[in-house]
């Protein structure tokens, strides 16, 4: 860049380039704003930044995100641990508890199986989940992988290596979004909705 | 939030929130995206936005952002002295400097006049170029504040408070946008390439 950006101006819009969905315009319109607003905002942010690794940590039963382990949900009595919703990411615990409609717990394998990402069932928190269910107790795994190749190899690849527990596996319904409409829905969700399809 | 966010995830959707475009999903698509990334990113992007604001200042000739004063543009003697462009933010430097046809100097006004939102001529640079001017040296003001309401006042404003010195002042030329096209161009940008017709 020009020598008219001081150094540590170009090193934020570099740093925050990194970020997903960041472009050297979105970054450098943020460097920018933070130079103008308040010192307390470029505060606040670079120690939430920092705080966010180092006061983080996984649950060590369910591999959330957590501050405490094991985690809120883990530790809440009041919360069923007969049931396991399995999801690939964190957000996703969010997805399912903005619902209100789940008092179970959760189990968060990051990621999904992808051979072409090389990601294989090892690099996911599977064989944790699997223990987990063979230590008993578990009367149902819900698996609510993304609705697409990836999730369904996982899923694929959870109902074998859980087939031997003997515990129930069931997944999430497939078929038309709420507020849709018939026209323009792609013809694998429209197939599945037929397939899907429930008495009235 | 639900108890299934750990405060420091909140803490920097909160933070992230509140810089302009970013929005609780984008905020919350970044922090868990910081949660996966190295953790060399966290620690690159926490302290580039401390440094931000510990390692920067403003240039006490042009009130461009530098890390060092005066500037690397006003401390360049290969650079004209007698001609400066006013411009409203520091970006907008780097946008002039991109054309690569300048080679004379700044001065950053730090906004424009905008009686809307308290904005008078007080809280901008105005007085420090007026000195400037005063001192001697310049030969021509290059007013390159937005094509805009509160721009055109600006510039009005710094035309009544550099007529005294004498010194030649100019406006960047108001037209077309180059590429384009005349059906799509709004009235008064149209009004104003009329009215600028240059001759053949």
């Amino acid at each position: 860049m020009s020598k008219a950006v001081p150094q540590p101006v170009t090193q934020l819009i570099d740093a925050l380039s990194r970020l997903p969905g960041v472009g050297p315009k979105t970054a450098s319109r943020l460097t920018y704003y933070l130079l103008r607003a308040p010192d307390e905002l470029s505060q606040t942010l670079s120690s939430a930044i920092s705080d966010l690794k180092t006061k983080t940590r996984y649950c060590s039963v369910c591999y959330n995100i957590t501050e405490d382990d094991p985690c809120a949900i883990c530790s809440d009595s009041g919360r069923d641990a007969t049931q396991i919703v399995v999801v690939e990411e964190p957000l996703d615990v969010l997805a399912v508890e903005r619902t209100g409609a789940f008092q179970g717990r959760y189990h968060v394998l990051h990621g999904a199986i992808s051979p072409v990402d090389g990601i294989g069932p090892e690099a996911l928190r599977i064989r944790e989940l699997v223990r987990r269910v063979e230590a008993g107790g578990v009367l149902e795994v819900i698996v609510a992988t993304n609705p697409g190749m990836e999730g369904d190899a996982t899923s694929m690849y959870l109902q074998r290596q859980l087939a031997p527990t003997g515990v129930k596996l069931t997944r999430l319904a497939r078929g038309l979004p709420t507020g849709g409409d018939l026209e323009y829905v792609d013809s694998v969700t429209l197939l599945r909705a037929l397939q899907g399809r429930n008495e009235l």
